[in-house]
């Protein structure tokens, strides 16, 4: 074995012309590394072939710098892609504070328990993020138990909240739903629908009470008029086609993209079937692609920022247990207000 | 220190009631392990608190089976989300070979560059899945130079191919253009036009070449009609207007599912000004979510193949040199035929 030929921290330091220390940092904590500094160590490490050097960090500060993120099957709905851009916007934030972001896919809850315990032991990783949190979720029960750092887009459903008192970071859907009708409230609309999913899911219900906040700001209103479908283009458009048989509506919330896609189609219809009809101001939910690209008034997850509180809050659970500082559950759980885009869709006359 | 107290390989073996070596396959090899023993011999390196394995395992073998992708900034096109699905089905089939994926952001190539350092030196990541690949491509040089493993998404698109004789992947544009471009041809549509992007796009210019061989084959269709603009809805329903106002033109061979998208809001707006103008055919590609959700005939991007594809040649370049098979050009460079998704927007009566 040449193993006194095999190149060490000193001998890295030697060629790149800097502290061990330095070199130390390069490897520990490179965000605390001027670039042209950490551009000549990693030269010198790699004219050197000093590697695997991320075995030896990981063997001394037991720490990865890694998050683990379940990639869920590949959507086909229009809405699945908020989730996308999430996993663009993590990366993006997780890198500048120097943590990689490791992909794993699962199949149900207790498979995806599997897998945290496969990463953490055998991977190493550090801590995880969580989307899709939904009613009586064992996976944050059991990473509670097992004291790994994580935290989760979207917030416990439980009507318990106490059984599930993690960090949590999610978008307040019912006030981006009061935005949209509010914006059209305030251009006059008077009779506005809404377009809902069936009850029952936490998200569709807390959109439609933004729904019904904001009817019940201004009197003269008329009263709340809905219709249910589930989540679609097809869906959504026999639903809007339906509530606008009435002349009298002249505005619509949609709950998802999807469904307000549909709308615009009905909507197309109506200006050629009945000319005369008043028109139809529309908004729909997430600001997907495709409502950028046909015009469409939409509600906005901010989701860089939604990834820049998931990373800080990961990094303070992440800290030496000395260095750790106690956060309210008011630090711990973040709801991030949307923003309403407004684009042609919701702007007709009245 | 407690060092005497620091849980090894035959502590974990002897906790687990196997033997040393099914210990090492689990850290090295999980594939060639049960399930169920594999779970055991998880639950007691997680009782012992043997960890970090992964740095073990890597100074042992040198490799971290772990691959390093590149994601793009989030994409506001509809025609992006091909990208975000290869990611789904790279994850999934590169965690059944026992590989993982870690993402990381970058600017420009130089920066790419950069980052490859970063990770395979500093991070230990033992290859790269390149997608977006262009002319004069600077990264897979680097690659090669480095003599890293790699495999591209995407064929290099410059003139002299033999200055980048790397493994990709590619998908046949021009075969799934011909094909569509035939499925209206074989229901009787003659005058068809093509819906493109403006010249000089390596993957524009196969697509439009495919629907010129496709006329070729049918002696009594019309010349190639062609309409290019830039990828987008508003634009694919004006270029659609235009070449609409032609009543022999019965059917649309569409570039991208968005100029596709824009063309089918301009025939729903014929059906309405003049109806008695013959029904207009349309297809589009890349079969995103949007096609399926307003039932418009695609071309999909078969990913999962590709995947599966990127992850074997990845694998056989990790190979120890030892075992290493030389493959020939035409294993090493995969065109994969896209698939045609027939839907009601292509079968309209002629």
């Amino acid at each position: 074995m040449a193993h006194r030929a095999r190149p060490t921290l000193e001998t890295v330091a030697e060629r790149a012309e800097v502290s061990r220390q330095t070199v130390s940092n390069v490897l520990n904590a490179p965000h605390v590394v001027a670039d042209a500094t950490r551009d000549r160590v990693l030269a010198a490490i790699d004219e050197l072939g000093y590697r695997p050097n991320v075995a030896a960090r990981q063997l001394r500060t037991r720490r990865s710098w890694v998050l683990g993120l379940r990639v869920p099957p590949a959507s086909d709905g229009i809405s699945g892609q908020v989730l996308d851009r999430f996993l663009h916007a993590l990366t993006e934030v997780a890198q500048q504070a120097g943590l990689r972001i490791m992909l794993f896919t699962s199949g149900d809850d207790a498979d995806e328990v599997r897998e945290y315990q496969n990463l953490h032991s055998t991977a190493g990783v550090d801590g995880f993020v969580l989307a899709n949190t939904h009613a009586g979720d064992g996976r944050t029960r059991w990473l509670t138990e097992q004291a790994i750092p994580f935290v989760t887009f979207g917030r416990p459903w439980d009507g318990d909240r106490s059984a599930a008192d993690h960090a949590w970071i999610d978008i307040d859907g019912r006030s981006g739903i009061h935005a949209a009708t509010r914006h059209l409230l305030d251009a006059g609309h008077r009779k506005i629908a809404f377009l809902g999913w069936p009850e029952g899911s936490g998200v569709g219900d807390d959109r439609y009470a933004g729904y019904l906040d904001a009817l019940r700001t201004v009197p003269t209103a008329a009263p709340p008029l809905v219709r249910r479908c589930e989540d679609g283009v097809p869906t959504g458009m026999a639903a809007a086609a339906d509530v606008l048989a009435d002349d009298d509506v002249t505005a619509l919330v949609c709950v998802s993209d999807s469904i307000a896609l549909g709308a615009m189609a009905a909507i197309r219809d109506l200006a050629h079937t009945r000319p005369r009809r008043p028109a139809v101001a529309l908004t729909g939910f997430d600001d997907t692609p495709v409502a950028r690209a046909v015009d469409l008034t939409s509600v906005a997850q901010p989701v860089d920022r939604v990834a820049a509180r998931a990373v800080g809050l990961l990094l303070s659970q992440m800290r030496p247990a000395d260095q750790r500082v106690t956060m309210s559950a008011a630090d711990r759980h973040v709801l991030i207000e949307p923003r309403l885009v407004v684009r042609a869709t919701s702007q007709v006359p009245v």
